[in-house]
């Protein structure tokens, strides 16, 4: 595996880098940035919290703006931001901002012409922490987060792979994507019409029926512009009744779908992955 | 005065906002940002903290990525952040991203085409704040920071009018502009060819000079690319070692001129004006 350094900076300590690589799976180049906190060494390997992005970001917009490298760098806490779909000219796009480039949703496309490439789902469960696991001087050792359409991501894979994750937390997160404009868009698009397929990556679905438990988190703003159309976190919610699922479920009085919001509960997020990472 | 709210966020407990008004100083319509923290109400009024951005920078730079807002809450502190240079179609560019728009060097331009919308002086140390205190719960407690070419502004600002700022404090300001290839091209359109006139905007100069004294801190980072034929802080801190100036400088080993750096650092530059504006 070819991989290249194409930035570094040192933040609080430690430090924020940035790579490209080629990707088997997706088949394309990829880039993903990754902060090792002040305690990873060679001698010293620190667990990983995996951030998946929501729609239109690329591995960047966690990294500059969710102020997580404080308490990152204090708890001993890799952090690896992937981008949110497959690149390039050569990579099929779409007119919208909430399909295609920018928008792979976390699932492996079945249908024509997003199939070859569109394949996020294993990118992020398999290629990704292998190609970080033999790199960096990490554990193996793995939380996940991430933020509406990640947040989505990050919800399904954690409740798919149980025995991979020791927490997942998500903030304003498409919780019943099966439901929603956005997810309906893109579970045609890439998983076709097949409803049943749809199911299994739906995080309401999937928490409605589970039976391991990843401890789980979720925050939600109030003011957030797509919380009734959108997001649905009451779904998620009752599902987690249903199943007695443990998921710490907290709406936010005046907050919106921004970094804005994010960066006020990062540290909340961070401590409780570092609870369950270090157990 | 008109002035218009485009955006609003919750962060923190407080709020985010920005703003646009018609500049009288300017000539143009100009954006500003501001955070109030929880404790900003019509009952009580905070202090604020001028935060003057770097090259090609908006009002949105610092609000994106300092990660500020965690102490400018806990410690009850206002933020505003104006935009780096007058803006609009009608106002004066320069294909290089160190001239014109994004590049105001928080000067009044005396030459043409640049003296008719040019005004960063008189626009931060005087309208600025006045349409601040005239609209938000704050005091008229002062104290002024910034990057890199908004590092210049805090400094030559504070020096120039010390009656009304508590403290000063820079990221990796140019230091000594007369002396620089980006102090030099813009003092060249900005002032004209009179080099006397560009020693009244040098931080080094002003504080070698300087008798009566704002508190002021400095961190630079050693890995800065810019650091050496730009920003030059050796020319500074020997300033201030000539006036007994007040000057808390530090290097930093490894860190370079982005906001990874500055984020690293503004807990401690928060700090250091809460105690300058709570005497």
């Amino acid at each position: 595996m070819t991989i290249e350094n194409i930035s570094i900076n040192k933040s609080f300590g430690g430090w924020h880098k940035q790579y490209t690589h080629q990707s088997k799976t997706l088949n394309c180049d990829m880039r993903f940035a990754i902060y090792l906190p002040p305690l990873a060494s060679n001698k010293q390997k620190v667990p990983v919290l995996y951030w998946l992005s929501g729609l239109t970001c690329t591995d960047e917009n966690f990294m500059h703006k969710a102020g997580a490298f404080r308490m990152a760098a204090e708890l001993g806490i890799a952090i690896v931001a992937p981008d949110t779909s497959p690149r390039g000219t050569e990579v099929p796009n779409d007119d919208g901002y909430d399909l295609g480039q920018g928008a792979g949703f976390y699932v492996n496309a079945t249908q024509a012409p997003w199939n070859r490439h569109y394949q996020m789902y294993d990118y992020v469960v398999n290629e990704l922490p292998a190609l970080i696991e033999d790199t960096f001087p990490v554990l193996n050792k793995r939380a996940i987060s991430g933020h509406s359409m990640g947040g989505h991501g990050a919800l399904t894979i954690a409740m798919l792979n149980p025995e991979k994750y020791s927490s997942v937390s998500a903030f304003s997160p498409i919780c019943n994507p099966i439901n929603c404009p956005w997810g309906q868009k893109a579970f045609t698009a890439y998983l076709g019409d097949d409803k049943a397929k749809w199911k299994q990556h739906d995080a309401s679905e999937l928490m409605k029926q589970a039976s391991t438990f990843v401890p789980a988190k979720v925050d939600q703003g109030q003011a957030d512009n797509f919380l009734t159309e959108q997001l649905k976190p009451e779904t998620l919610e009752a599902a987690a009744t249903l199943s007695g699922y443990p998921l710490e479920y907290n709406l936010h009085e005046g907050y919106d779908h921004s970094y804005y919001f994010i960066s006020s509960f990062i540290e909340q997020h961070l401590t409780f992955h570092a609870q369950h990472l270090n157990k």
